[in-house]
């Protein structure tokens, strides 16, 4: 990993390589998709020879798990940031996690992006040709699920791993629909619909919502 | 689409060519992916030439989106068996099509699929490469809205709309989780989930489901 070679110069093949090639990666990956962006392609827009490449990532399928990984923190801090916010009971920790998905539609340069999870969208073009890559999406997902159930437990759920899998499915749905309709707006219709299967598990809503005068209850950090 | 040359004997460039190519599209692109499945691998499996592909297909794309119509005429004819059985009531007819989704988690060999929709699948490996398949898999999932939102109304709900927009985000949710968490249970939690929702958006549930002595009321077809 040095980044200045023995005659003091910078060299193409340092720190700032590997930066350069998962900033394409993160980019090219998401947009154009994983099968269809090419090491050729990579090296180019990272401005990497591709000697300088392989030294970094051994296999393309190498830099597509560091890609997911590097979401996977991303979007760990995003959760925690959403989760965390003053004076949020369980019951709103869960409607915050949809408001956060539906808060992305607009990307980070504000245009719209209907390009869905990066993770979900890893798994549909991994199929079977990137076994890892499927069971890293698989483990995320999983941790998702836990993640809804434990806090649909300390919202006083009946059957907090019932409501925990509903939301689930609803959270994925937001991002996949978002991206077969080419629309933001299932984004915001899963936020809606989380509200209704929300009212219905929890036993007494209002009592629920009272409890948010005592304070915030940090669930991730 | 001649399949008999003027010899008398078959020819590799007949009418058996264009439907050995249509088949080996349906296995590879669904298991394997689009984007992972080259036009050397198409020919390999449908035991064609090169030639004869491109006599039959243009370009891949044009492959890609013949598969997805005849995928999108076999789904038509199944939501139209599900919808047409004896008895179902609008309210039942919306569970029906969870149920479908729910029983293509065993696929036709009996084996567990989790490769999800194909017609979602696509949105996603097309990106900004194929704009004619995202409009395709866009007017099929807003067609998929649309009749969610009228068995809806036909069932009474308050807001048919807005259960026809919450029901396609599960509906969408079922299919992309399964493939994320490799796994069909998410199907199945969808279905429940579903109740859910229509139970809540529908004002009057024992009397809707009385209706169902009145017989069939078929909304496809």
């Amino acid at each position: 990993m040095e980044t200045v070679g023995t005659s003091g110069k910078p060299r193409r093949g340092g720190r700032g390589a590997r930066e350069r090639i998962l900033a394409a990666a993160a980019a090219l990956f998401y947009e154009e998709g994983i099968q269809a962006t090419g090491v050729a392609r990579l090296v180019e827009t990272a401005e990497v020879s591709t000697r300088t490449f392989y030294q970094h990532f051994p296999t393309k399928t190498a830099l597509v798990e560091e890609y997911l990984r590097s979401y996977e923190a991303r979007l760990s801090q995003r959760i925690e940031q959403y989760l965390t916010r003053d004076g949020l009971t369980p019951e709103d920790q869960l409607l915050a996690l949809f408001a956060m998905v539906a808060d992305a539609a607009s990307g980070p340069s504000g245009r719209t992006t209907t390009r869905g999870c990066p993770l979900h969208n890893a798994a549909v073009e991994a199929a079977g040709t990137m076994p890892d890559v499927r069971e890293l999406v698989q483990r995320h997902k999983q941790g998702l699920v836990r993640l809804l159930t434990d806090i649909a437990a300390r919202a006083g759920a009946d059957d907090p791993e019932r409501l925990g899998r509903h939301l689930a499915v609803l959270l994925e749905g937001a991002t996949a629909l978002s991206t077969s309709l080419d629309s933001p707006h299932p984004r915001h219709d899963a936020l809606d619909a989380a509200r209704v299967l929300i009212d219905q598990a929890l036993p007494d809503v209002s009592s629920a919502t009272e409890q948010s005068s005592q304070g915030p209850d940090v669930v991730v950090g």
